[in-house]
């Protein structure tokens, strides 16, 4: 279809117009992020960027980045089999007739959400969680819970959030969107440093600022790998109720705990509806249904004194957000939960065990390459995708280039997960290994052009010379 | 699995507690609306709330309120189907590998979208635009669209929003959620009124504002049913031009344009990227996919000179809100616009009917049951799901449950559409009808009632006796 360009008013006469090839190409600056979201030039909100585009400039090196799942178990034929599951489900058990089976999957439902049942049954037999499933919003994935979250709990600029630091980039993302300042808490050896998030909560209050929740991922947290005893999330629950914020609990790697016992989640302890709880089924069901979920069972007063629940003021903002998470991959998460009775525990095994054999393989890989007195330390993680390496100089992303075209390995410099100027930014000596996507061989190869790295780089500080390798070379 | 429900520090000695049936319950207000955004308590979060309790409560009543699209043409079998056939065009197409397709349906992936070059194929087909495939992020509908490209707009408290009004409730309520205003422009019989818009922007300058776009529906508004001609999309454009805002155009019922030719899109004429446009499957393809997109070609300059795509910053604003469309969702619509050539002219035939016939069957039924001299008019839309009946009395949420309480029909009080404290909110004098759900008999029935209550409430207001019927009496 041909169509005019500029409505006949705006047309000057043909005959005094210069010849068109010799206009010169009009200038479109049509916007300047200037007056855009401030988020848009947020380091935030562009760390997830930058990192996507080194891997993908170098597709041949090893990543040891990816915080991807592991892939090889999926089976397209999965997909029409879990629907058709799905779809018995709501008519055999459920009741329902054909014409509604085919509403529920094809029209516009529940804001809420259809698999909040089978996901209340799931919370209970794999997490020790009973809940109302009217309290549970199911969120096109746990990103979408945070933002439902963050935006109904920032009413105003005073509105503040804290989160244990480092933090997922995800939540510092989701705050930025919505203009909620993150203040960072230290993390410690126990996951949360009760001390430091006290002296945050008083100092914030000292600035007129009202701290509304703290943001922990308790189970093998991403990027640190680090897990909360039990006696620090009680402690952490009382502090809570004391100072009276709410615990955003975030837990998308709780079943991959390898061989220790699980701790229960702070959710599982939570008596005064204190914790307000992200889900995911990207990591343990698959990512492409994009399908979290988050548990509001909080009660909440309206102005005209009428009493409802948190996740009823959560689902009003997502039927303005994205209406409905998709129905159809609703039901392809509600088709496995229900082939496997609602409990991933099994239907994860053989992932979970993947998982923590290659954390074993980096963690030992780690100890055979940066032998007694090296100055290179990790830590050593009970479960989860993530392993961090200390190194005695900073990491930044000049440094992730040239290890990514150099020496042909992919990892993550921590400081993307520091908050703009928490902890100096650029001056994180410390870097994040990923085993979730990789095999023995990959790790082994990894670890090897990672170990080079490194001892060139404390060559090249000590001032001896290097010899450059290309990636090449290392294969 | 039962768990301890206090951390011991708070647990009293139990020989000093009264017995636990005699303590009083909690009493947990755990949050109040006063602490939380303000959107929540507003009217524009609240009226899809209130118009669906109404439908739920009240099941039996013949719905002309519902926007849903027709349904009686799917089949369960086309979603394995619509899977199979995208995955196919992955592997034959594309060339990807069995295990690069896996990964496309399964993983995380690629933030605009998977299915970006079939919708710009669907564009150039449908529409006669032709975009890059860049320019296009695919979104979680076409409600997330809205919310990224205001969020986007939205870089302080200055940047206002314009929209004709009536303006579609989703749009409002996205522009609450990012605290952006929206100032109401006068439709007129031409969708838009040129006057009233200069007018609105001068005045919004004057106040200090930055007026960044306007909303505007051109083809079969929701909920105004009204389209606007070529010419006054043409004038829009050079205002727009002329002014220096955008244009937001959203484009969900365009092919359901019945017998009349169709006019083309403000994209379409577009020739300086004034126009974001916002698409939907919703209508065309199925709601339960929740697949919209949004055109954003216009060029970007950043704050270190690089010149971007609109569409790139939305895409990062996006990873921090749903991080991806649901791939499995895109794949159905893809494999549905694959089986038909990336056209849905021919494959939304059967629809296009049913909504001409029904549209037509409801304007007929006006006629025929408020004759000459009736103090009732109703518009005639070329195109789309709904006709405006303007009536002689204030339509609100209570004549609305009467409606549906005593005389059995649904339909929706149009000062839903009017932000709060455009044309006085409640005083509108009128009521929307949809034709999309519903089958001829359903229309007469519904028409009959409908009649029944508007007379009714004639004689009321004249002060005649009012025989009250039930619902039941009248099927």
């Amino acid at each position: 279809m041909s169509l005019e360009n500029l409505p006949k008013a705006h047309l000057a006469p043909v005959v005094a117009l210069a010849p068109v090839r010799e206009l010169p190409p009009p200038v479109h600056t049509d916007l300047s992020t200037e007056h855009l979201h401030p988020s848009l030039e947020d380091p935030a909100l562009n760390s997830m960027n930058f990192l996507n585009e080194v891997a993908n400039h170098y597709p041949d090196a090893v990543s040891l980045a990816a915080g991807r799942p592991f892939e090889e178990f999926w089976d397209l034929d999965e997909l029409p089999r879990y629907l058709a599951r799905f779809s018995e489900y709501l008519r055999d058990e459920r009741g329902y007739s054909e014409e509604r089976v085919r509403r529920t999957l094809f029209q516009y439902g529940r804001t809420k959400g259809i698999v909040h049942e089978l996901v209340a049954a799931n919370l209970e037999l794999d997490e020790g969680v009973s809940v109302d499933p009217e309290s549970i919003v199911v969120t096109v994935g746990c990103q979408e819970a945070m933002v439902l979250v963050l935006r109904a709990l920032r009413s105003g600029p005073k509105d503040v959030l804290l989160a244990v630091s480092p933090t997922y980039v995800g939540l510092t993302g989701a705050a930025r969107l919505v203009d909620m300042p993150v203040l960072p808490v230290a993390s410690g050896a126990a996951g949360v440093d009760l001390d430091d998030l006290l002296t945050q909560i008083q100092r914030a209050r000292t600035a007129g600022l009202r701290p509304r929740g703290c943001y922990v991922m308790p189970d093998f947290a991403n990027p640190s790998g680090v897990s909360m005893p039990e006696t620090t999330r009680r402690a952490l629950l009382s502090l809570a109720r004391e100072e009276d914020f709410l615990l955003l609990e975030d837990n998308p790697y709780g079943l991959f705990h390898g061989d220790t016992r699980r701790v229960p989640t702070l959710k599982a302890l939570d008596a005064g509806r204190r914790v307000v709880y992200l889900g995911s089924f990207a990591k343990t069901v698959l990512p492409g249904a994009r399908v979290g979920y988050v548990v509001a069972d909080q009660t909440v007063t309206a102005s005209d004194g009428t009493v409802g629940l948190f996740a009823d003021e959560l689902s009003k903002i997502k039927s303005m957000l994205t209406v409905n998470t998709p129905a159809l991959a609703q039901a392809i998460v509600g088709g496995k939960l229900l082939e496997h009775g609602c409990s991933l525990v099994a239907a994860t095994r053989r992932e979970r065990e993947v998982y923590a054999a290659n954390r074993t393989r980096i963690v030992e890989g780690l100890a055979a390459r940066f032998g007694e007195g090296s100055r290179v330390s990790w830590n050593v993680p009970a479960g989860g995708f993530f392993v961090v390496v200390t190194v005695p100089f900073p990491v930044d992303d000049e440094l992730l280039t040239r290890s990514a075209r150099d020496y042909g390995v992919l990892w993550t410099p921590m400081y993307h997960f520091y908050d703009t100027g928490a902890d100096g930014g650029d001056g994180v000596r410390s870097l994040r290994l990923s085993c979730s996507t990789v095999n023995a061989a990959q790790i082994d190869t990894g670890l090897d052009r990672l170990a080079r790295l490194v001892n060139d780089e404390l060559a090249r500080k000590q001032g001896a010379p290097v010899a450059l390798t290309r990636a090449g070379d290392l294969s």
